[in-house]
């Protein structure tokens, strides 16, 4: 298929911080770079290669962090697994690490909408505030992707609020799958709901995965949690477009729990390593929640595993 | 390792319907056989084969379903993605598939405890009604293995309110390993708690995954979410024992949606292959919840996957 | 696709023992059972799991084997490896482990069948007679499977002889494969001949492997080994069937190094577990050739490689 | 451990064309950059990223190509598949692909080294001479990297006489590996000789890999074969170091068959893209052989195969 940088740069480009209320003013250019696996513009099935190099990094802040655990980073558990770490910026544990799930979700969507699926994240709540509307056409309106604007007023002063106390915010997420045929998932083990919760809980921030109905499931009874079938399919979508581990031509719906990010300007007490207590201040600017960067990373891993099932699923496909 | 069919069996009876209230009075004897891998008493390295052979099975009762799909089953997707499917009991659609899972995951938690490592889930919530309590000594001393005797209780009671009329109930596992060293789980894509996700969501009941503070990170501050880290470990654990993707030697803690048994004996709405609109009934007798039979099936999944995890780390352990 | 255990059965026959001159008269009944993947005769999508029992095993003769590593034998290594093995007739490392090759094989072939796909292996060389004739008629009319009926008749005498004195004899087999379309193999790493390759070289007794003119071509000019292309496809096939890991249409030609097998009557030196030099006689009928029982073995290699990349090829096919 | 550009660039320097006689004189660069894995000096555990950009490329000569199929190379089968290719130089199938496995291999080789594993390949038969001494000092002594000073005076006279015909030479490279401790390998499908089979038959040029006696086993008897075991270990290597697809302590010996370079300067008859028969003739350098390049591309391999094997048994290993 045809393919170009400029397209996956514009994935690339939604997700740079910078552009809003509420997230940092780091400037990363994040220029991408295609590699291999193009020829006059098209692709030739030889694997695609994409690199973005960090660029405009002063690493100078992260030099009294050497010694330091931060509390809610890897810090502690990447020194006790490889007992070294790369302590500028996070190393791999760092959210500049999903720059390349982006790119590479770049590629996977255009390969969706090939097909006519689209996935769309966005926010359903943040600081606790939930969006009280869906209107999937304001989710593009505002800073914080969210569905609800009046709802997204108010986080946004929320996101203000926090800032100035040097604190940070979670919040809710939920990506929308459209134009999924029937037929995608392998049981029993690579369900698609299964790899879809590891691609998402994948990502650094996410600590909890939910599909349709999700954890409210605990409070139904087998009688309301049933989707009905009629002729024209199901007559609601609690099973959130997956049963029984395959795609059911519904639409699927998943939402994530995003952690606060760590990096609070506040004084946090830790651990150095070797042991000794001390206490601990981040510097620099930082971002005040994951979202909305995230999205775009949670678009590009629901993207990738869904090409992944595509594939696998037309390998098996009845002539 | 020594290894027997006495100790896998156990785990199977762990798992038995029929033993308490609210659970099926089916009779599965499930009788696990080894074929291969051992000799005399002793496994080899040579892959371990186990066999447990479906016995006493009435299929009459399908008969009637054959061209019905039943609501919140897999029946219409299994047609949609293979074009033939077996209307007997659902196939490898069915609850019966975990037999598997709890054979192989007898054998984990024999090598895990060799390790220290020790894995229970218990019942956090059932149709409504929550552990206010959390004494795990309870745990075996009642039938829905709730830690809270009190709710147990209530739990019982509307177990049996629910089938008499013909309804199921969903719940919440907790799933708690005890003992895990810091150091397990493999970045980016292979990270602890996205494997345990995956294996969780493999299991046809669940809807929800959420590891440590799971879905209320989304209400927290980064001040609150943080667990800061002082001379004697961490201070408190709402990282649920997973930071960046690598165990860091606090307990595990994870949380799991289970829906209601879709098998209702109420009449439901639904099509046939063809496209009709039928009504369907579903006879025999079945569970009233997937709890507490899932337990088992969730510590053999989190069994799994950590050996999987402790083989890998211990194949880059520095010497 | 249909599939019955008869077909299965019947592969399963041709590679018994005891049907020629020259093969042990041990008498496996070797009975397949499907244990899962079909319903009505008819293949689901579930995975199809197979079993052949043992039978009418006697372990005694092994019994003096017990402490001593017989040379040719996997004794040692497994040894080494895993510090314990099952000396009963070399556990994993037996022969009898291919009944479960031959069986998987016997699916890839019908699979292939239905894409005009067929395979065949014969005896190009045995105990140092070479087949004169390449008339693939004769194949199934010897016991000793090869294409020149004369050089057979010598193979057969030479097998006596060999009886005699309590000898094996090693050979070498050619696979044929016709129908192959061009475009399966997937550059770099699984390039057609490498997966073939590994799955060849997977099997206990084959110590070489080569493709189309093999090692031949360590003695050719470019000019000779390049095959040129006319309108009616390549004008000769020195590549045997696989340019830059990827099939071309034409015959896929590979040929196996077969050693002799390693259990012979005649006494041996070799050393106990404690280190001890004894000598070693081995009891008990054994084949003197692991061919022709290995044919079937590498068919069924053959047909599960090109099966797995039929699928993948299927999976990036253009519409 | 430490690991430096300096220490992969000097492998990569090794392979490099343009160092003695038979070679091509066409000069690239080929500076290895690591793009991640490194932190001051040594690795993380983060993937190693390494990176060798194609400097200095002229794609004029292959304009000619582009309609055209190159007989002995993959254009055929490379547009049968993907329907593009990438004509100027072969893309994907050319020999400038194996850089990227030096490179790798460069640190599987530093992995070994500490374990006292080292790799040596070598010229056994180039243009129909035959190396007939066995000195391996002699190895780096002269350009073909041949044992025997003799034979590879004539094969360098052999060589220069091919170049002036325009056509080139095929051989057969031996891989000698010294220090493997017993165990590697992972019956039944993952035998050792099955991978390292699988790793050298991917490299393009190979046509066919033996090991140990290889097809001299074909005109062995068992009584010859097999390798008697002696208080000090085994009493000869017929079996090449692997017993069973298990290293067993003794020195690894695999062959490989070389095809001569399919690009000579001679006119050959192929088609085009349409069908229509052409003449082609291929301008530029190129190498005469394969060898003495190819050594190094073969000990990547071997390495690569090894280390993999390495961390699978200590994975497994016996506290």
């Amino acid at each position: 298929m045809e393919l170009s940088e400029e397209e996956i740069q514009k994935e690339m480009d939604r997700r740079r911080p910078g552009q809003g209320l509420g997230t940092s003013s780091r400037q990363e250019k994040d220029r991408v770079e295609i590699l291999s696996g193009l020829f006059e513009g098209k692709t030739t099935g030889t694997p695609i290669s994409l690199m973005v190099r960090n660029e405009d990094v002063d690493s100078s802040p992260y030099e009294e962090l050497k010694e330091v655990f931060r509390p809610g980073h890897a810090d502690f558990t990447y020194q006790a697994k490889y007992g070294i770490r790369d302590y500028r910026g996070g190393g791999r544990a760092s959210s500049r690490e999903t720059v390349g799930r982006v790119a590479a979700g770049a590629i996977a969507r255009k390969i969706l909408a090939q097909e006519k699926i689209s996935i769309l994240a966005y926010t359903l709540e943040l600081g606790e505030i939930r969006a009280d509307q869906m209107d999937l056409d304001e989710v593009e309106r505002n800073f914080l992707r969210c569905p609800a604007p009046q709802a997204a007023l108010e986080m946004e002063r929320k996101v203000e609020d926090v800032k100035l106390k040097g604190d940070t915010l979670g919040g809710i997420v939920e990506i929308l799958v459209q134009g999924c045929p029937p037929g995608l998932g392998e049981p029993v083990f690579d369900k698609l709901e299964a790899d879809l919760a590891k691609g998402l809980m994948s990502i650094g921030a996410i600590r909890g995965v939910e599909i349709g109905a999700g954890f409210r499931v605990a409070r139904m009874l087998g009688s309301e949690c049933n989707d009905p079938l009629g002729p024209n399919g199901f007559e609601k979508n609690d099973s959130g477009g997956i049963l029984g581990g395959i795609s059911n031509g519904e639409d699927i719906l998943i939402r994530v729990a995003v952690k606060p990010i760590p990096s609070i300007s506040m004084e946090q007490k830790t651990v150095d390593h070797s042991g000794k207590p001390v206490t601990v201040q981040i510097r620099g600017r930082h971002d005040i929640s994951a979202i909305p960067r995230i999205h775009s990373v949670c678009e590009a891993m629901v993207a990738i595993v869904l090409v992944d099932h595509l594939l696998r699923q037309k390998a098996i496909e009845r002539r």
